[in-house]
C-alpha cells in the first residue's frame, strides 16, 4: 500500500520500519527532519510538508500529543486529502480531541479511523503491539494489512473512533494503578525488612502472571528506573487525560487523581525523565525510606 | 501425620477435606460444632477443645481474625501443647498479632509456623492454594508434607513467621488495587458507552492476563455480584490489617486509604455480603450510574 | 469615572449597581442583552459591543469563565483600545490564561489589573467584597476609587496580576476544604446520632469563628441545599483550576484531588445546581445515610 | 471541692494548677511520680495509687492514650470507689473505649462524664479551654464549678458521654483539615512565587478568622514547627481516633485519610515531634520544595 506517516518519535520510527519491511511505500514526514533522514535509509520516503504524506490509500499520524496533533492536521489539510483516504490516528489523545476530529474528519468526507496502542517501543519494533481500533469497519478492513505488519493483535471496538481512545486510558489508567500498587506494597514490605524480589517471585507466579507485574515489579525490586522504558511524565500526561475524559462525564476515579499525585511527585523531585516504576520510589520517600 | 484443625471455616473445611483424602488424621475443633459434624462424615475426628486439637504431629489454624485466634491460642493452651508441636497458622491476622503469636511460641518452645494462603474456598477446595510459609526451616521442613496436599505451591519466605503475614497482606492489598482499578475504569468507559467487556478482552488478552482481571473483571462488566466468592466484608477487614501493619512503620499507602473508604461506602450501602467485586458498583454510583 | 463593564452575571450586576450608586458612568455590555437592560433603569448605558465598553477611564470585565473571556478579550479588541485605559479583570479565571493576558496587555500598552474578589453575589449587593488586586501600582491607584465602592476591603498583593489570581484559587480551595470537612465530619457525627447543629455550635463559637463554617456549616446541619449561594458546579469549577495552577508547577494537592472527586459525584448525582454546602449530602451518601 | 485528678502530662498539670488556685483540694496521681512532686509545691497532695486519686467528690482522669487509661481505671478501681463519685474523663480517648466506660461505670454506679476539651496546653494553663460535656446532667452539674474554673465554656452535648468523644474527634479531624489545607495552599502558592503571608493576611482578614488560621498558616508561612504547641504525632493519634470512629460506623472520610497519610508521612520524615503546622513542609516537599 501507499502510506503516508506523521510523527517519527520512537514509537512512530518503530512502526514505520516494520510497515517499510513488509514492502509497503511510506511517505514519513516528521517535525524535525533529522528523525526522518535515518529512515530513509531504511526506504523510507522523506516529505517536505504533512500534505504530502496525507495522501494515498492510508495516513497514519503517531504525534506527542494534542497540540502536536493540531499543529499538523487542521481543516486545510483535510480539506486538500483524497477523498478515498483513510487516515488511522494510532497516538494517545484526549477523548475531546478525539471527538472532534471523527466529526471534522466526517464533515470533509475522510476516513477516520482511531487505533491507539498498547505497548511500549520495544513491543512496537518487534511488532508486537495491542491495537485498538474503531471507526467505519470498511476503513478498518482496509488497513487491517498494516494493522497485521505493526501488531499482534487486533481487537475491534466499534464504530465511534473515541471509544478506542477511551479504552487505551482506561487500560493506561490500570496500569498506572498496578505500578502505584507495587510501589506501595514495596513500601509496605521494606517497612518490615521484607524482600519484594521475593514476593514478586510469589505474586507473578500466582494472581499476576504478565509482563506489568513483573516488569515494573523488577525495577521496583531493584531500585532501577533507568532506562526509562515509558517515561514517568508520559505515564502523567496519560493519567491527566484519563482524568479529564472522566471529568467530561462527571466520574470520579479516586485511584487515579492518586495517582497523579504521585507522578506530580515524581516530576517535581526530578524523576519525570526515569521509568514509570519510579512510583515505587515515591512511595518509599513518602515512608521516609529510599526506594 | 496425626494433625489437629482448628476453625472449619469454608476454607479451613475445605483444607481438612483434602488432609483426609490424603491418608492423614486430623482431630477437628470449631467453635459452632455442626461444621465439625459435616468433616466427621468424611472420616475427622470430632474433638471437644481446642486443647485436644493442639497436640498430634501438628496443628494448624485458620481463625476468622485476630479475636477468633485469641479466643483460642493462649498462654494456657500452649503451655500444655506437647513440645515437639509444630503449630501452622494459616490465617490472615495482623502483623501485630503475628509477631506476638512468635514469641509468645518462642517462649513455650513450641515450633511456629505462618502460612498465610492465597486462593478463595474454590481453590482450597481444589488443593490449588498458594502457600506462602516462613519460620524455622526445619518446622517448615516437617509441615510441607501438609502444604504438599493442600496447595499447588509453597513459597518459602524466610524464617520470621511474621514476614509471611506482610506478604499476605501486600497481596491482599495488590488485590483489591486491582479491583478497584477495574471498577473506576469500568466507570469510565461507562461514561462513554463503551463496553466493559469489550475493554476487559483486550486487557486480559495483554497486559493483564490471568484470574484476577479476568475473573473481577467479568463480575463487574455483568454487574453480577453474587454469589459472593471472597465478601467485600472480608476484603475490607484485609485491608484494614495492610493500613495497620504499614502505620506501625510509618508507611503512608495512599491508594489502601482510597480502598478502605470504597469497601467502607460498599458496606455502608448494603453490599458487604457481596462479592468484592462490588467496588464497580460504588464507583457506577459515585458518578450516579447503577453499576 | 467613566468605566466600561462587561459581563452581567449575578456578581457583575451588583457590581454596576454599586458604581451606578456611586456616581459612576458605566457603559454596560452583556452576551444576552436582556441582562443589560435591568442595569438601563438604573442609569447604565448599554452599548452594543464589547469594544464600546472597552474605553473610558477603565473597563471592568466579570465574566463566567476563561472560555468566555477569550470570546470577548482577543488581540482586536485590545489593538482598539484606548492606550491609557486600565482593564480590571476581577473574574475567578485560571492562572495560565492570567498570565497570557498579562502578556497581552503589556504588549498592547493597555494596563492590567487582576482583581478577583472573595464573597458571593449578596456580599457585592452589600458592597462588602474583599479584592485582591495585582497589577502596577499607579494602575490600581487609578480604580482603587472603584474598589472602595465595591468592596470593603482590598488588598494588594504585587505587581504580577496573576498573583492575585493564584490567590483566589488558594482561597476557594481553603473554602472547599473547610465545606467538605465540615460534611464529613457531620457524617461522623451522624453515625453516632450526635446532632450537628450542637457541634456547629461548639466548633463556631470557639476555634471556626467566621461565616465559612456557621454557613456552609448550618445548611449541612439542616440538609437544606437551596437557594443556592455558591453553586457546587461553580465550586468544582474553581477547584478543577486550583488543580490545573498546581499541576502547571508540578504541586500534588491531594485534598483538592478530594474535593473534586466529591464535587464531581455531586454533580454526576444531580447536586450541582445546589450550593456548595451539598458536599455534606455527598459525604452522607457515601455512608449509606441521608444528608 | 475534694478531687483526685490522675495523669499530670502538659494539660493535666496546667488543670490542676487553676484547680488548685481556685481553693479546691487536689489529689493527684501519675505513673511517673516526678511530675507530681511539681505540683505538691504549688499545693496538690501526691497519693501513691491511683485508688487513692479516685475518692472524693470527683475523680478527673486526663491519660494521654487508650492503652494509658486502660491501665489506670479498671474494673478493681471502679468496684472500690466510692457510689457518689463522679469520674470526669477529659482525655481523648477512641469511641469504642468510651462505649465500654460508659458501661463499665454504670455497672458499678459510678457516675461518669466525658469532658473531653478543645485547646491547647497554652489554653488550659489560661483556664480558656472549651469542654464538650456529655453524661448525667446531675453528674455534670455537680462538677460544673470545677468545669467554670479550667475553662472558658462548657457546652453539654448530651447524656451519652461517647457523644462527647465523637465531637472531640470531629472537632480534631476539622482542624487537621484546615492545617493540611493551609499546607496545600501554602505550597500552591509558593509553586508561583506568592507570599503565603499575604494570603494569610487576605484569608484571615475575611473568611477565616480566627486562632486556627492564623496560628497554624503563620508557623506555615514562616516555616518554623518549633516549638512544637501541638505535636504531629498526636495529631496523628486523633486522626487515626477518628477514622477508627467513622469505620465503625461504615462512614467513609476521605480526607481524613489524607490527613492520615499526610502525618504518616510526617512521623517518618522525623517530624513525628514538630508542631502539626509541619504538614505544611510535608505537602512543600511531595512539590520538591522545602516548607
Amino acid at each position: 500500500m501507499d502510506i503516508g506517516f506523521i510523527g517519527l518519535g520512537e514509537m512512530g520510527a518503530a512502526i514505520v520500519g516494520n510497515l517499510l519491511e513488509a514492502g509497503h511505500t511510506v511517505r514519513v514526514w516528521n517535525r524535525t527532519a533529522a528523525k526522518a533522514q535515518a529512515l530513509a535509509r531504511q526506504g523510507a520516503r522523506v516529505v517536505a510538508t504533512p500534505a504530502e504524506a496525507f495522501s494515498g490509500d492510508a495516513a497514519i499520524s503517531m504525534l506527542a500529543d494534542d497540540a502536536a496533533l493540531r499543529e499538523v492536521i487542521d481543516a486545510a489539510l483535510l480539506e486538500r486529502a483524497p477523498r478515498g483516504l483513510v487516515h488511522v490516528n494510532m497516538a494517545t489523545i484526549s477523548v475531546a480531541l478525539a471527538q472532534t476530529l471523527a466529526q471534522e474528519h466526517a464533515a470533509h468526507g475522510i476516513q477516520y479511523v482511531a487505533a491507539p496502542v498498547l505497548g511500549r517501543p520495544d513491543a512496537a519494533q518487534a511488532a508486537k503491539l495491542t491495537i485498538m481500533a474503531a471507526g467505519a469497519s470498511e476503513a478498518i478492513d482496509r488497513v487491517q494489512p498494516l494493522f497485521d505488519v505493526i501488531g499482534q493483535k487486533t481487537w475491534r471496538v466499534g464504530a465511534e473512533p473515541q471509544h478506542a481512545n477511551v479504552m487505551k486510558l482506561a487500560a493506561n489508567f490500570m496500569l498506572a494503578s498496578a505500578v502505584e500498587s507495587l510501589g506501595e506494597a514495596a513500601a509496605l514490605l521494606g517497612g518490615y525488612g521484607v524482600a519484594m524480589r521475593d514476593f514478586l517471585d510469589v505474586v507473578t507466579g500466582g494472581p499476576f502472571p504478565g509482563p506489568v507485574y513483573a516488569g515494573y515489579g523488577g525495577m521496583i525490586a531493584e531500585g532501577r528506573y533507568e532506562p526509562a522504558l515509558f517515561k514517568a511524565r508520559l505515564g502523567l500526561k496519560d493519567v491527566r487525560l484519563a482524568l479529564a475524559a472522566a471529568d467530561a462525564v462527571s466520574t470520579p476515579l479516586p485511584v487515579a487523581s492518586v495517582l497523579r499525585d504521585s507522578l506530580l511527585e515524581a516530576v517535581a523531585n526530578g524523576d519525570g525523565e526515569r521509568d514509570f516504576a519510579v512510583l515505587g520510589k515515591v512511595a518509599a520517600r513518602r515512608a521516609g525510606r529510599q526506594g
